[in-house]
Parts: C-alpha cells; structure tokens; sequence
C-alpha cells in the first residue's frame, strides 16, 4: 500500500459534480472517461497543490453500482482508493487477514488501471479499492 | 482550495481502526490528539509514499457530532478536507456562492490548524473541511 491514490464520489450527474469541484472548490478536470464494466462514467480532478485526486463516479444507468449507492445512501464519499505495486499480492495479503475481495482477480479500472475492492464490511465501513496503475 | 488534506473517516473505537490502517492497510500513525471542542479523539494515519493522511475520528462521547454520525450513517468515510491558505477568506468566497458553513468563524482543529465546514447540502453530499494549518 503506497499512498492514497484519489477519493471516490457518487454524484447523480456529473456536470453538477464538476460546477462543484471545480466552479466551487478550484480543482481541475484531468481525465474522463466511461468505463462499462463499472457502469459509471468518470471524471479525475485534481488540484493545483498536487496530492490525490477527486474521482467523480456518476451511474452510466439504473444497473450500475453507482446508481445503487446513490439510491441507498444519496449522493457523497463513496470509496478510498490506494496506490499498489501489486494489485494481486496486496489483495491476497488482505485475504490472508480474513477480509473479503468483491472480485476472484482484478478488472480493468480508471485509464488501464487493473482494481480490486475490499468489502466495506471488512474494511470499517469503507470501500476500499486498490489500484495497480497501467505499466508506463 | 490548494489540495486535499485529509480524508476523515468515522470509527467507533480508535484502536479497532489502526489495526486496520496501519495492521492491514501499512500506514503509520504519526498524531494522536484529543479535541474537546469537536469531541472526538483523533488519529492521523500517513503512508510511506506520501500524500494526504486519513483522520480515524471516534467519538469521546454521545454527544459526539461523530457519535450521532455513526448512530445515523454506520461507520465509514465522513469528511473530505482542504488546506487551504485563509480559512476565513475560503469561507467567504464559498459563502458567495450560496453555500452555508457550520460556524460563523472558524474553531480550533487538529495541531493547531484552524477549521470550518461546509454543510453537506451545499457540497453534494459530502462534508468538506477547510483547514487552515498552523504557522510554520
């Protein structure tokens, strides 16, 4: 686990999330994106200080995850996100404490990105992803 | 608004949490402190690759606002904070957009930093801090 990589957030539109993060609180839109296999589309901001980023997650339709948190829970934070080497060895180390992965082996995440996620239920309430970034 | 800060998360029993941050998780816990005002015990988790910390935030209390958070929400991610340069001055200009923030004038936060909020109505759901750090 190397650092924090960004900070998810459910927004029931991603224009309205932007006029926020953006118009409001002075980030910048660096990357969007739809990813099917999540259901969502995508949106990284970032900040003139550097550090983490924003990830705006709005659902791509009423089947996607996202859609669901939102109905469940509403709009907000909704998962923090590491930064791994290994996305593979570091969710076997978790499952070698007892915690439970949502997926057997990684899915292709954020710009080829390969994720895996902590159930919340072992993770203190917090879905938890870990992000293996693309090879450069 | 220079970068995100910190990312607090809400947990019922601060030695519970570090086990997971720093037991399962890797990060190291480098500032414990007590804030009445706030009335939560606090503990500031940072990893090796740098970056933004998370806050474990456990109420001291029932009167807690982070006690009545876990009774309503459950724990989980809670706040999303910025440094900012003037706290005062990040206030009025999110002010003059039409969104509402918790104090009047800003209270004391963690290490000597001083802090507002902006209520999570105006902010898409998400608590956001503003953290003016202390003087070098």
């Amino acid at each position: 686990m190397r650092r924090i990589d960004h900070v998810g957030v459910a927004v029931p539109d991603i224009d309205e999330g932007l006029d926020w993060y953006v118009g409001a609180l002075g980030g910048e839109a660096v990357h969007r994106e739809v990813n099917e296999t999540q259901g969502v589309v995508e949106v990284m901001v970032s900040w003139p200080g550097g550090g983490p980023q924003v990830q705006l997650l709005a659902p791509l339709d009423g089947a996607s995850p996202i859609a669901k948190f939102l109905e469940k829970k509403g709009p907000g934070l909704q998962q923090l996100a590491f930064t791994v080497d290994d996305v593979e060895a570091a969710g076997a180390a978790l499952r070698d404490r007892g915690a439970q992965l949502l997926y057997d082996s990684a899915r292709p995440g954020t710009a080829g990105s390969r994720i895996n996620f902590v159930h919340p239920r072992d993770a203190g309430g917090v879905l938890v992803e870990l992000v293996e970034p693309a090879a450069a």
